[in-house]
């Protein structure tokens, strides 16, 4: 067995992670430290983990017990990240932060960026792995097959709509019920710091269009639709589409693109690693619609996918939750 | 008083239009005329209209009682206003129809469009108007002032967010709470009927380019929110935007234009006529944010506006309910 | 006109005063003072409140302001009232404090409780008005016109099911959209301070049975709906609980009481300061569902109702924004 | 491995039941059989279940193909039980079924009472199984371990409330989104039909005590929770409560008692067969909480829990999908 430890323990993707890991057949959980509840049983600070009854440890517990290749998940913010990083990856561990901090190219120490259908072999060799958010994995799964088709697009516009859990779980008054009941609220309408991470991983991928992110909250707890456009400058059509996502994601397990042009279903993804993706074409433009779970697929699924990747194990493994014959 | 008739009354744009005829100080309920509800009392139909104890009508009821210059209002429907119409207008009376049924050009039979912003004149004297739905009024509210850029705009790409009134209140498996709560759907994948009112009225207005429509369900009652993104083919700022909506609207007690970055928030319009503009600019493409609720300015709201005109009352007359402070 | 001060103008039941204060006919908006708030339009602190442009004050304005027969309501929290009513007072001012620092006899302060339906003589004549909170209004609709049954009556138990609005608009994890989503939550199950009003005031009505008094957030934004059972100890007979409510209310604009057997809408009674109220029977047991707007009846319309009558005027006035065809 | 069908495979619990079934390690589905849905993909009829590409039935199907010793679950109501279970039984299969047809004594056809807790030598020797539903295990969970209680308890009071797939698939104008969202709903006030089942097995356990039981619809998908008062003739502890608890449920892995004073949180029982169970107590009345997933406790969870029991399989075989560390 290998050992995962968490750091920074108290938020929703780390909930997710705690879940998935308490589970899997080949990694056991390590030391889950937080800051905050220190002392306190996961049941506690989870309500929705009831049968967790492990405490959380103090901050500065992981490194005084990590071992040379055990994974360490950074889960609480890219502060901690910066702080804590070093020091693990020089103690030997392979860490999979799920902060910003090192995701964007010059970010000061290498890491690769933990998209696994485009980056699956660099995956499995890196020690640092930075793993995207939400936004930036729907909109990846999205444009990245996209390159051979880079030169036909002129413009990508992403209107993203994501349930609340994406904000994080500190409290805040954009973050409460009645705030978010009832409302549908654009952001970032100045720029949000995940488009620079799309713009990077689209232009890595060849496809050098200008492209607009443009971010929802809506009233739901989990789950992400974005809706990624396509302004062509030569016609790009929903068959070509089709097959380019068909072919690229053959071997892809978690990603399934519909033939038929029917809307992803959110709630079929919550507590998966899954990916839906259906395409439709009006007026010229492609309407591409990336479906996944933000705390799975867009945070702690993900992040369970490279840990098995760097691990050497069948990508899947533990991920199969709630799939069904599959 | 005027008399204002309603026929086909069982829905959620009839019951605001109940509320606000009930209110109104210049105009009177006539007939509530219901197929499905005929004989039951106003209150038992819509839990949330308790104290109006008026019995609805049965079918046919409203024809024999109407009288010249009346308002009747159809609210039951396409097939529902096909069939009624021309009987109305030849007894004499003022329509204003809240279905689809003569919106586009070609229709059979003339009506005036009833977006009041662009053809406050025309309504004026119309004898039938044909109210614009809640996409169609939020998209146009954003695009129609903008004919002097038209030569700018290469494509218009609208995204709009829904509440599930709009589906109206027969019940299907798609308006119930257990399958909406969680989800954000995309319908309308192959072309969405009233994309093509949008195209004619901004077509009427000047603007060529294509506009791609796509709507989406989000779990909340009422209200929309349909971000409309500017794709250029020559530089447009977001001041140059700003300054023609507030010159356009400059007469209108009904839009509110957002100078800063903003998103509307659909709680404050709930109940009123009110649409709220807000105008993002990114890598070029402007973004602007239009919301309305889509019972209010998106259906009874504007077909009470439309009313006043046609009556040469004030056109906020009975509307003021929830605004504060103007 | 008179001035109202509005004492801790930040938190849900300030926003819908501001609301209520801004139509009414014969009172006008004092200072809105705001320690967290300070400098901010109101339109920027509520966006349900868009078009009210007045800035909030600093803490201490309003006592620099006051004028003798001013009314200040106090509108942030127990420790605010305690601190600041007495000079309000000294100064001659007429106050309705929200909080529940003067509701319990032997709070120190001689206040009037500020139930109308039951100590409507003595508000009219109150310097001070403790204006009880959304629970416990609830929960005296139902009991207080009970007193001629109370020797027939064994134990209380109100099983009160609240929209989150009223565990107020600090941020915290219990306010959160993805943790009150999809839950129903019990609590005050050590008992509950506002359980101790509720009993003092049926006490005061003459009913001295024992009352167990059982709070729960559901998943909704505004409204509270009380389930009231009485366990008897002699026959109580639905009808006789109906004609004694029906007696109770019958001067009273705000109350209605159902004489069949249908569950009040809570929607029906969003920014009314109305209560509905309906009665069933079972097995001996006598089932009041008392349902009111938490922050209307349950707060700022209740406390406009009290100001009403302080100042000599019609109960209602300003008070029927949203009731139809009384 | 044991085969079982599905007839009436159309509803919330039969898709519930797919997924249970499809994950069993010793049981296959067999025919899925849907009156309204034959020769559709469940994918398609079931969002929810994208990865199930079987094909539903024809009616009449499952008739044709039993075996003896396959299991049949009835879970398209009470008509479709009655019409069918006797040929079912006839051809030597065993039956579950998830409707009310044959809970209630003396409805013509012998069947146990699917209520394992209390029945589990009954049911792994039934033919016959009548899978109680969510309300009435909710209840009942609390309710049959009191027995040695029952001389002390004066009356019962039972306040539910439930999330909307309770009331089933069928749209109707009480399950749609915007009905539901925003109320909080009482009903059955003049007896609900599943009263009775509750009062038969509370007496079956020796429970005399008059029940009252008060149904209510909150704005969730799934979850119920059951606020169950006794009112005490004579003192009755919390402990002396915990403690007989406690013991009932020792050998129980579904059923957790909490010691502290906790409200169950509803999501964390979602797409189990758990239940969680506190108690309160006040004034000496005797508060118990008593939660389950309405669709898995109290629909296919124990149903495939009961079929576990027929099969002499281990009564968590298949159920385990989302419990940890237990």
């Amino acid at each position: 067995m290998i050992t995962a430890h968490i750091v920074g323990a108290s938020g929703y993707a780390a909930a997710e992670l705690i879940r998935l890991i308490d589970r899997h057949p080949s990694v056991a959980l390590g030391v889950l430290e937080s800051r905050s509840n220190a002392g306190v049983a996961v049941a506690d600070v989870f309500p929705a983990l009831p049968h967790v009854h492990v405490l959380l440890d103090d901050t500065g517990t992981t490194i005084t017990r990590v071992r040379p290749d055990d994974i360490v998940f950074i889960a609480g913010g890219r502060e901690l990240a910066r702080q804590t990083v070093p020091a693990f990856l020089e103690a030997g561990a392979r860490v999979i932060d799920l902060s910003d901090a090192f995701r964007l190219a010059g970010s000061g120490t290498d890491a690769v960026f933990g998209f696994p259908e485009q980056y699956r072999a660099q995956i499995a060799d890196a020690r640092l792995v930075a793993n995207p958010g939400c936004y930036v994995t729907a909109s990846l799964l999205a444009l990245v097959p996209l390159a051979g088709l880079a030169d036909r697009i002129a413009t990508v516009v992403i209107d993203a709509k994501s349930g609340i859990t994406g904000a994080g779980r500190t409290p805040t008054g954009t973050s409460m019920f009645a705030e978010v009941d009832g409302d549908v609220r654009a952001y970032g309408l100045d720029g949000h710091r995940h488009g620079a991470e799309i713009v990077q991983e689209a232009r890595a991928a060849g496809i050098d269009a200008p492209i607009v992110f443009s971010p929802h909250v809506v009233p739901l707890k989990r789950g992400i639709l974005a809706d990624v456009y396509l302004l062509p400058k030569a016609p790009i059509s929903r068959e070509e589409v089709l097959a380019t996502y068909e072919r690229f994601y053959a071997a892809s397990n978690f990603v399934t693109v519909f033939r038929d042009l029917r809307s992803p279903y959110l709630p079929a993804l919550e507590g998966t690693n899954d990916a839906h993706i259906a395409v439709a074409e009006r007026s010229g433009v492609i309407q591409i619609l990336s479906a996944i779970d933000n705390l799975g697929k867009g945070a702690a699924g993900q992040a369970v996918q490279n840990m098995n990747l760097m691990l050497g194990l069948p990508e899947e493994l533990g991920l199969d939750a709630r799939t069904i014959a599959r």
